[in-house]
């Protein structure tokens, strides 16, 4: 399990006072970035990478308003790990046990520059092993 | 079906040339915007509402890489569409019958300010009614 | 004198109800973005370029607050334009004659990938000197 | 001298691989925002707030290009304090001497909710004081 903190800034925000639902996303995103640098994968975020993993799936549950200043707490898992996709699931807490929000987000490895499905290489996979759900 | 169009912009891409996901939720607010001005119900979205109609929950598929300066077309129809909330879905393509995405989001009615589930005014169900999918 | 029109989103704005300031600037890349369509030079923006147009300086009054759902004007003039840099000055109104805002935006030629400053291609000059203020 | 830090995330970044720049000025609105947590005046951003401090001018040099994943230091400076505005500097630099940007933010008082220019409140400019460039 992997976690990290977010403070919610004024412009994460909308008129409503709360957070503007595409932010979580982009949220959920930096600890995912997090995550990569963690494990020693920043490099697939960078040109040097000979692939990507664009995400081709995502869903939100929103379950508290999140709003202005407001002090999120993270938690990361890979909640699935096949040969060409991952999907990785982040709870969104206050750090005292409240529920927020939920997040999933699906990667798939594809080549570059031409977007070819492709496998996730073996070294990945084994550094992604010890963040999935058992 | 209400359909609007959105030419991607720079700040839209991300490092790897295509548009980073969670700007495509911010892009299909934009069409549910363009929407409520349609029917007659951009209220909702100012401080003169007696309630707000927050996103509980929200989902994508990414079919295909969207770049820069690409001109989308999103089709976007009420999924259901029950006493407090609704689901709008937005089809995001190419106009020549390219699809590039999905997205769904699902709108329930609170009260203001303390954000309690209420009913959706008979009136504004009303003015969605045209748009649901038959 | 090239000019376009942005409707103003709910993300744009923020918890005071007003566009966020930095999504100004933001807006007024959009106008770049399509004046450069509009001269044949969008190719600016692509990988193919073989120079980029960092920008090194910005600037903006914010003469009247702009809300949600506001149609804005904006006017694109190149103010100044030399060997290397141009800047342009982006004028943002309702439209109706009441000043909103003022950007600029100085973009310096630079080679691919160094980032060393070079001298704008003449084709290039050629095309932004219709809109070079007289 | 108020010091904070970021990290830059992908989506902060475009296509030419750098921060995109209407970002930094989003990032700088985060250090002011930590500033005002740091001095106890948060609820600037708050509804509860009798007065509101809009954005009237800003500006921004851009020095070097900005890379994801890249750490930045920010020093944040009252540069200007007068009766009914201020002003912010943001020196943005690598953390070890290396000049990234510069930022400048002027904010004005006004009265809510009819955005009439007002004085700062004595209280805030006590607060304000200790990070005033000497």
């Amino acid at each position: 399990m992997f976690k990290t903190e977010y403070r919610i800034s004024f412009s994460d925000c909308d008129p409503a006072g709360i957070i503007f639902f595409a932010n979580l996303f982009r949220i959920a995103h930096i600890a995912y970035e997090e995550l990569m640098n963690d494990i020693g994968s920043s490099e697939v975020f960078f040109p040097v990478s000979n692939f990507l993993l664009p995400i081709i799936h995502s869903e939100a549950d929103f379950i508290n308003p999140i709003q202005y200043d407001q002090l999120i707490r993270i938690d990361v898992e890979v909640s699935k790990l096949k040969r060409s996709s991952f999907e990785l699931e982040y709870k969104i807490s206050d750090g005292r046990g409240k529920k927020l929000g939920l997040i999933k987000t699906v990667h798939v490895a594809v080549e570059k520059p031409n977007f070819k499905k492709t496998e996730l290489p073996e070294e990945f996979i084994a550094k992604l092993d010890p963040h999935v759900r058992r």
